[in-house]
């Protein structure tokens, strides 16, 4: 037997616990041609927010009583495929189980790159894809220009940022408390860090932080902190919109609305959504650049890693109170 | 003697004839080496309404006591200046006001192209050249693609769908009233038009219009018209924004606001503000693709001339209930 956590009814707001039903199931057993995994890192995303619901999104929504799904990291247990052998590490997405069966499509063997596996579904999976993808391609910052990240201490943001750095930037990151403020600018080397929750006014916190203006803002929190930056864009300013994470819990009809948009046409700016996986044929060129920035020091990543299988869903809601540190994986024993 | 507008005070909400203050002043004079020109036409522009706040929109705005800035189009009645001759027709800023002196910066003469004089400000002038870019290079239609233009009637509209409708895209427009919907689509040939004064739900009524969804959106509304259409924009569409005529008229903070947004993630969606004069290198081939497309007759355009100087400010606060019909001029007699 193993465990897995399926849908049991669509989340109202902020997810709850009771959202998610663990179920006993039988292990599956090895498909002629195929491999068995057993599941090691687990990966909880904002974005799964969007799935959960019964509107589609870039995404399908979740049927009830379906896995939940998510990247995986797992150890090859049994394998007939050519491409895998037992004791190989895989990334997939065979989400929130123990064990899965598989006939090999969208599974890739974690090379052997001196780094963490984990690293695979973290600064060097689809968190890291999309820093690179949305701050190169479309952030696209250049020398001296002043970038703005927000969920800076995250998987994504914190990726984003460095990547920006390494283009010449400087950059300001948006993170909630001491702790990660004192990481953004200590660690990472941001020229300064916003606590947003010892802000009542977004605005003017930015703009202290910001004295010339935003040239390209990175943004993963939603509408409410778009608009409170859109003011201070230059002229011909990119904003990236990466994530929303303070308006997934919500119908859009109850969202924050952006209203400072007269800065569109009077800076000529650029606002573009992204999704990494737009992107798959680009993904070796960017794994190539990602893992010699960590290899050089100049990309430094944090693994918020919670121990334990059962915790899968409080380690899922505790990303939209800002619990986690880093890149959030649950580790199964 | 001659008459001039000048802003008596700043509007709150919608313009009002007392804030522009009719005044007398003396001809000017031939300035040394300079030009004397008659001004024969005036534009009104929605986009002057941002001038006349205190706040920095795309352009500074004016004075109080300082002349109604718009485009214009007159006549040479003496001149010192090598490039320009009495009689010569030329297009200028000369604002709200029936004679002006220049140095000859920034007039050009109106090319004898065919078409009467005051299409340099209209078809040929920015709200042409605004289409051409807005919609050739931020919209971008593809052959087969669906465009939604707003403002659909107006000159900027007008010219954009059909631009879409030359490289090949299928047209839908938005505009106010029986007559102007007809015209889209008995005189331009625009598959389809919306008479937004006839619908209460505008999200329906672009769905049934645009069945497939909408790959452009070319604006010149506001926000709450980009929020109706937000839901229903394609994978990779483009959002123009050309305009924002019905926000003009309120401080940001009590615009509509684009709730929507999740589109920008989920649709890859693009949106970008646009100024015309950002392309002013590329002019002359603008000019050279609307006049040949306007002498081909595949590019028509309605001018909505109001006769009389002093009709202005009536004429200018009408673009704001949707009076005017075409490019709105005010010819002085």
């Amino acid at each position: 037997m193993h465990r897995r956590f399926v849908l049991a009814r669509r989340p109202d707001g902020l997810p709850q616990v009771d959202d998610f039903r663990l179920e006993s199931v039988p292990l599956p057993t090895l498909p002629a041609g195929g491999l068995l995994v057993r599941n090691r890192f687990v990966s909880v995303d904002p974005g799964t927010r969007g799935r959960l619901g019964d509107r589609e999104t870039y995404a399908q929504p979740l049927a009830l009583g379906e896995v939940i799904q998510a990247a995986t990291v797992g150890t090859v247990e049994a394998s007939e495929h050519p491409k895998f052998k037992a004791g190989d590490w895989v990334a997939a997405a065979f989400g929130w189980q123990e064990w899965a069966a598989s006939d090999g499509r969208g599974i890739r063997v974690v090379p052997d790159n001196g780094l963490a596996p984990s690293t695979a579904i973290g600064v060097l999976g689809i968190p890291g894809l999309t820093a690179y993808f949305g701050m190169l391609d479309i952030g696209a910052p250049q020398p001296g220009e002043t970038v703005l990240v927000t969920s800076a201490a995250g998987a994504v943001g914190s990726a984003a940022g460095q990547i920006a750095m390494i283009r010449g930037a400087r950059v300001v990151g948006v993170a909630g408390g001491p702790a990660k403020c004192a990481w953004l600018t200590g660690t990472l080397g941001f020229a300064g860090a916003i606590d947003h929750r010892a802000v009542s006014d977004m605005t003017a916190a930015v703009a202290a932080a910001c004295p010339e203006g935003v040239d390209v803002l990175f943004d993963n929190v939603g509408n409410a902190m778009i608009d409170s930056v859109l003011p201070l864009m230059k002229r011909g300013g990119r904003i990236v919109v990466c994530g929303q994470m303070a308006d997934y819990n919500r119908p859009a009809e109850q969202a924050p609305g952006l209203r400072n948009t007269r800065a569109f046409i009077g800076q000529r700016l650029t606002m573009r959504g992204l999704v990494a996986f737009d992107h798959v044929r680009q993904y070796p060129q960017a794994w190539a650049d990602l893992t010699g920035w960590i290899r050089a020091g100049r990309l430094k990543y944090r693994e918020d890693v919670v121990e334990g299988f059962e915790h899968l869903p409080q380690a899922f809601i505790g990303l939209f109170t800002g619990d986690n540190f880093g890149r959030r994986l649950v580790h199964l024993r």
